[in-house]
């Protein structure tokens, strides 16, 4: 389908520009029953939310999530959830100046290529605005996945240079950089600063690990459970790398080093090691799933740069206004988000794998 | 969907499993009035296919495809084309071993979580004789970028520790490994052969450039043309990684190192570097598609493994039979037709992208 | 999915309980450069809301659309449209009678049975409400339509046993059962004021012409244009016969009745008759669209009906309130509209039917 | 998608032309573990084949299905089930002439206004061969519904202008025409003997009735379960009409007559009638599912007709071969097997639905 949709049993639609009335999102296909208020999804808009340090963006956004739809009585009742967070920090300014010219590194140029204008005020819908509405749709994902025993812990691994030494989870959300590593987010935010000094901005990259996954998601050939975890991934603005389990370092590597030796452990399969991320062949091994994704720096940046006009005419232009050096700690819920929804549509669709089940599933003596 | 379809105006089912009675692919949503026959498709598999060189299995497979419908004199119909290549190779050998335990790296144990047991003559369906299927489509995909200007090259980057240096488009069809560096190809060969003696395998990147794509394919937001791409390439089995444009360096990397500089040249929009990779904001920019996957090393070694039978016993495996040291370089044309079919998908729905377009395409005048 | 998107290319996803805060949709995929207000959609929702006539309910429902995304500066963007109509009117009043039993002709004990509880407020998600939503998108659909020359007529053929016998387009607005025949009209206003005093409820039919639509759209096998239509016009609550052309009485005729002789006229293919319906194996034959959807009688009466408690009690229910005599009017534009949506489909889907024309599309001379 | 998949969860995908290599389909997402031989489906096809009584064509087609993919030892693996039905009877005749001009009635015309170009032999894709591949995969449906205790019986409920009047299930496959009445089958027999003798051909109507289906499939809003099997009807050629229930004749009654009153009985929810034909607001509610299909009559008939040749000349035609007088039949095993595709899919969709239950289904201790 064309453009903003995901998913197939639980399935999202997001709209919304970054200057516009608001972002929202409709689920279709949520179970009923799930127990849901407005703070459930709060939680997680606010680990995205800009002007949580001094490294995002200080636009007093609010983004307070309303559920306009699909809940009754504080439960899901299984038809389509609509939440929408309005944008009540629309400064009417002067955007004459960013109408007219190709910011490099934006989505700019393209969309005008495809769409013949575009939405100029900040971004527009390829604004990282848009992620609002993934987050409010994963947050449920997040809460069923809960449900079941299924966590997903994603974190900042690397800023520029700077890379974790150690994974201590308590870390993450106790630095501005949400690294598990307190010695590294030190550094990191040094480095930081001084990208800021210098006009310029980071990427990084942010790792996510998701326990208790039952074997057996996802499925062979066409609809690989880390094939439909890689376009989750990507299709968040920024990302320009993903890897799964040894990542890229699995193409260095030979068979002896990059299987996982499997042996019974307390009367379970278990893998020595995990190289391959939790996944095999496309389908879940009960391991825990691990997985990097890349983004790139922020492409809003203050020093000069190379561009041209609408019009053809190559200019210089300095990007004014405050914007996040880096987008990584703002995107760690993003990828945590992505990831529940993929995982709960897996889960959803494994339903239907065995006839054995099928058949028990509705044995009216079994209700 | 269940797992073995792609796309959606041009969309695939897959369907066959190694030792069966054939590997075959339907493609609906193919345009009318395509010449092709079976010649068209066969030189893509020929590419694909064993025993190429010392680097590929021994099995005398001859891979024939056959194309069953959807063409009429010599063009496609519009209607579904139906492709198969029959297994005339299907020695009934002893598959009792092999089907007590669960090979490493393999998806012999999370098939049986799923599915309750397994076809487990030569690896059934997740075996990589499944990429058949996908080679025939793509092959078509690849004659209607052809005629459209637009052109794709993959090849081998590296394998095991051995890198190109040069990139020399010649070259690739002339060596064992698929590389466009005759002098890398050497060394990677010679690499091989130390880890078939080690009764080992290596993994490798694959690259790929596509030329000629218009600027405006893709969307905003969930269905960016570089996630699409991003599901594509990792259904293919024993990828672990995939980047786009300047890929995981970005994440080190600053706005102002990474960020494509925008200049006008010869009336066109060009960009200075390419680490975008040709796409911004999951919109094609109509610079050089660039990307690059990393696959696993060969699961399947004859050096000694720890793993459990089905009946939860640890034991020790040495797998028989000859196998790729190498996937990669067979696996090359595997990646130019999943490419093929993502950006023959775009293209289609970009024509519904404006309708100032929409309206001209339905003017009786204009036609 | 699961139950509330449609279509493919332009792509729909519909939210809101009868008296939750709001109904709404998310339009996907609808193309850019379409001029677009809220008057373009309010007046289509005015056609279809209540307290009009004596026939609709007296809620005194706004029904004000809200557009929240996707059109600036005038113009659809070609990202999503999110639209919204608030529900103003959701008196506080008791339910819990209405809670304890399932009434007869109502989704209420379908929906128990389903997600194991219900949003009873007056219907829920089950409530006619919900195609207010579908009213909005297809106001677009249509416009789109428009531009095309492509028009689409519905109006009531029959409210219970009253029939029309002409058919003057002028009137169909000019009365309160929308018939395009006075005479027809009046009789059916007085069956229904009879209706109303026996606190009964009528059933009717509702017919649609479609005019101006290129042959060639739809496909054969499964996705026909005609059965996309009937798919479209089946999700309408209280549709019970959908047919197209002769319809039904195509089965009682022979074939030398029903085959459409086929002339030349004015150097055009046209057809003598139109039993046909305007679709042939699937796909439009540029003749007029006409199909004819049946209606059930509004299954809310006042008259004393039989069923049984939440509980599993026997039980008498005489359903308080005022409730529409008959739907029929007010979905005419439901019919409409969900007509608008498949054909704008069909239009987008239809433009990657050929080689030649896609490689026009795309040749950079020809913009 | 393009026009020859069906279904969400089990997905299917058919290919193949009247007098290409064959016809063919299919099917992802069946469960694994069920028993399945060519025999399962064979059955179903030789109730659909030519050449079982003087009203269906004398083509000596054997129609043998081949499974090709998905079965391993007797039991579906998950995977996907290639079905394949070769066409050894393609005479190789004279199409000149039939290439030349547009049969009335047929699709001849529709697709070469879409395509450009057609498939003339015998109706190409446009052929009602086409439903092989349908009655292939309904088979297995239909498997998988006996599991569960869901049975579907279709019929011929008239010819032309004869109808049954009683409905003894025993006579089905007792007479020519498949109709549940022996007096009603002479009848329609000597009809039809006399539209032979005329040169002509007749319609009729095919009901179907489907026992055992649990109430809560189907979704309210856009995915009506009465949505998708008036879509899976309508998909089937030569259908103009589908009801549902008490159907058309619900437009012409009123409430106290259309609502099914509800009663308690041993214990169990039950409908004093079924005029809903088991369905309330688009979910089963347990009770029969009833509709009825109206067919057109063949349009291949000898008598003289009207039509006008590809060069756009008006001529006067008769079509030469023996055709079928009536298709209704041989169609009724191909209602079946649609309705069957739609229920499976439901089923399985419907098992997402409720949060207690996903989680009760992944709760190991329950395994």
């Amino acid at each position: 389908m064309a453009g903003s949709t995901f998913g197939n049993l639980i399935n999202i639609m997001t709209w919304g520009e970054s200057h516009g009335n608001g972002m929202g999102v409709v689920v279709v296909g949520c179970p009923a029953g799930i127990e849901l208020n407005e703070t459930d999804i709060q939680k997680y808009l606010n680990r995205r939310k800009p002007g949580q340090s001094r490294f995002t963006t200080a636009r007093a956004e609010s983004d307070r999530v309303e559920i306009l739809s699909g809940v009754f009585e504080g439960k899901t009742t299984g038809t389509p959830i609509s939440m929408v967070v309005m944008n009540y920090d629309q400064r009417s300014r002067d955007y004459s100046e960013i109408a007219s010219y190709y910011r490099p590194g934006h989505a700019d140029y393209t969309f005008d290529q495809k769409f013949g204008f575009r939405d100029y005020r900040g971004g527009g819908r390829s604004s990282g605005r848009e992620t609002i509405a993934r987050v409010a749709a994963g947050a449920i994902a997040s809460k069923i996945l809960n449900q079941m025993g299924i966590s997903i812990t994603a974190y900042t691994k690397s800023i520029g240079p700077v890379s974790i030494d150690t994974f201590d989870p308590e870390q993450i959300e106790n630095n501005q950089v949400r690294m598990p590593d307190a010695i590294a987010a030190e550094k990191a935010i040094a480095y930081l600063e001084e990208c800021m000094k210098k006009q310029d901005s980071s990427g990084g990259v942010i790792a996510c690990r998701v326990t208790g996954v039952p074997a057996g998601l996802g499925n062979p050939a066409l609809e690989k459970l880390d094939a439909n975890l890689a376009k989750a991934i990507f299709s968040i603005g920024a990302v320009k790398s993903f890897e799964i389990g040894s990542g890229k370092n699995a193409a260095s590597s030979t068979g002896s080093q990059n299987n996982d030796p499997i042996r019974m452990l307390e009367g379970n399969v278990t893998f020595d090691t995990n190289n391959a991320g939790g996944i095999l062949g496309g389908i879940s091994n009960g391991d825990t799933i691990y997985m990097e994704a890349g983004f790139k720096p922020t492409p809003s940046i203050s020093s000069e740069q190379k561009t041209v006009t609408r019009g053809g005419e190559n200019i210089h232009i300095s990007i004014k206004g405050r914007h996040d050096p880096v987008i990584v700690p703002r995107a760690v819920v993003v990828v945590e988000c992505m990831t529940a929804l993929v995982l709960v549509d897996a889960l959803l669709e494994n339903m239907a794998a065995r006839l054995d089940r099928i058949v028990d599933f509705y044995n009216p003596e079994k209700r």
